[in-house]
């Protein structure tokens, strides 16, 4: 199959490269000469083009634009100790890519398409990928309605581009959290666990009520009593409670299935940690903080990767942390950051060269 | 104001009318020849313009594709019995688009760009606007987030753009609706108020499962527990009991403000009917339909305006209407209409001409 799909090569002239410094470079600003993109219609996906990154040319009545049927995926690479670049489980991303797909009544992506297609995208950019500790290569895999029409359906064209952009830290100091009792992000039945734009757009009005209070993101509660905790909107969030390590269970279907999640639960368990996925409320956090049991609180997601949480403040909710003296959460991030820079074996198959 | 905010106007060379039968013309299909178009940056608007209908150029970081910062509007013109050209309660559709930009953390459209904008915009494509009954000019102002960013936060740039199209009936036969106890479109503290993108694409495969079960739409019922009835997700519902109108409240935030909402309830108070804004329960349309007092249930939307629901199916609901039979709902249909296409006084002030 590999073999089969051709990808269709057009050159920038001079790379951008020169004007970036990398060791610099902010989250989301500078992107790699080339991006990928492919076309869905009449049922069919045509075979990806790799083509100099810029703008394109879309219709007012895109059916993205007014009903909002788009989603998408976030991804790393890293060039490792010997030099080479390696991704980090894209197959995994490629699978929730999917599982999105179908809530949003969009097509599935062929694996060769996103996992191929990704390859060689990076393959001819390699020069961007940065080889600093915290920095890698950010990955962009998104689909989005692409008819001209502005009835309410599942559009009958879609676009798949992915783009590619140097990165170093997404939260560069620990972070603030507001533990939210009136707005929600998802309910069940509803998107929550879709990797959906809608989902990012709905949050940002609380989150700036949030910010206004002073704090970095809100920690969403469900949405029926407020009680249960669920996600941070860019980041899952774990609990080191004793020698246990708790995060919120996936059935609701309201929480994104980090695959840093997975990640930190696999190491978790190496370290010796207890796991306990499952419904946790506020009420027992706030528990464990008054008997000291609660050590350790971070959000875990691709781009914010371990980021520790100082605070965590709510209605009936205040506590500080002294991150300073923290030695769990540090260690599954180096633990991590070893198999990711290729400075331990990669003992779970996590790491896809791209060559 | 008005006086003083210029509007460029670019004309299209060659009128697109010719190659369009108005009687004919499907919804959302065929544009006008004109498309207004500002621009948000530096917290200010620019002047808008108006420019030939056609595509633009966006960037594929563009923040709308990748998150969700995207809300429209739906207004009707009408061309009325003197053939003068008359919009539907358009301040209202301006007022509700404010409200969904504040949820979505979007900057407010002034008055002159939105509803100026959009009478200027008519007027010089005013040989579009269908003169049969049941046909109109349907108006798609909308907005979306234009910062080339992919990081997670609301966007610095905005575009606002209105489209204008020559439309038939929506719904042209009554429906079969499939009242639904699984997923969930709107909770309290999200965004369901709001017409923002991200509802109408969650909706699409819960819609597309009713649909190949046989039903045209869903009503939606509450989150928490399924037992309220809220919205079709295209249209607010009404249903005639006895001498009572009822329709869901309000208050939960799940619900779309919808205008044809507002101008049903004020025409059915005319008519001598009691209205019933309420939470109201599957349980309670069930037991009001054995007793042979629900006598009529409709759809009503900008899109859809009235629409006759012919079938009320679902886990434990079964309720079949002669729609031929009835007479409320189409009186209202009429009474609107006439006040719509100038055939009776416009005694709430609802018509705002376009000169």
């Amino acid at each position: 199959m590999i073999d089969a799909m051709e990808i269709k090569i057009t050159r920038k002239e001079t790379s951008g490269l020169k004007d970036v410094v990398l060791e610099n470079a902010a989250f989301g600003r500078h992107f790699c000469d080339h991006m990928l993109v492919a076309n869905y219609a009449d049922g069919a996906w045509s075979n990806p083009e790799i083509m100099p990154y810029g703008q394109f040319s879309i219709s007012p009545a895109n059916a993205a634009l007014h009903y909002g049927q788009s989603i998408f995926e976030g991804i790393k690479a890293f060039r490792m100790a010997e030099g080479d670049i390696a991704i980090f489980r894209p197959h995994d991303n490629w699978l929730r890519f999917n599982r999105s797909a179908q809530r949003m009544e969009m097509p599935s992506v062929p694996e060769e398409i996103f996992i191929e297609g990704m390859r060689k995208l990076i393959a001819l950019d390699a020069e961007w990928v940065p080889g600093m500790l915290d920095h890698s290569l950010y990955i962009r895999p998104f689909m989005f309605a692409a008819d001209p029409f502005i009835g309410v359906r599942p559009s009958l064209t879609y676009t798949f581009m992915i783009l590619i952009s140097p990165t170093g830290p997404y939260f560069s100091q620990p972070m603030r959290i507001y533990v939210e009792d009136q707005f929600v992000r998802a309910t069940p039945g509803g998107v929550g666990f879709a990797k959906t734009a809608g989902n990012y757009a709905a949050a940002m009005y609380p989150t700036n009520l949030a910010r206004q209070k002073g704090f970095d993101q809100i920690l969403w509660t469900d949405a029926q009593e407020h009680k249960y905790i669920e996600e941070i909107g860019v980041m899952n969030v774990f609990f080191v409670v004793g020698n246990q390590l708790w995060t919120p269970s996936l059935e609701s279907g309201t929480i994104l299935h980090g695959i840093t999640r997975d990640s930190v639960i696999t190491i978790g368990k190496e370290m010796g940690l207890e796991i306990r996925e499952d419904r946790i409320t506020v009420d027992e956090l706030v528990e464990a903080y008054k008997s000291g049991e609660l050590r350790e609180v971070f959000g875990a997601g691709t781009a914010a990767i371990i980021s520790p949480i100082k605070e965590l403040v709510g209605a009936n909710v205040n506590m500080q942390f002294d991150v300073d003296s923290w030695t769990v959460s540090p260690a599954i991030k180096k633990r991590l950051n070893d198999i990711r820079y290729g400075q331990a074996p990669d003992d779970y198959n996590w790491m896809v060269s791209i060559y």
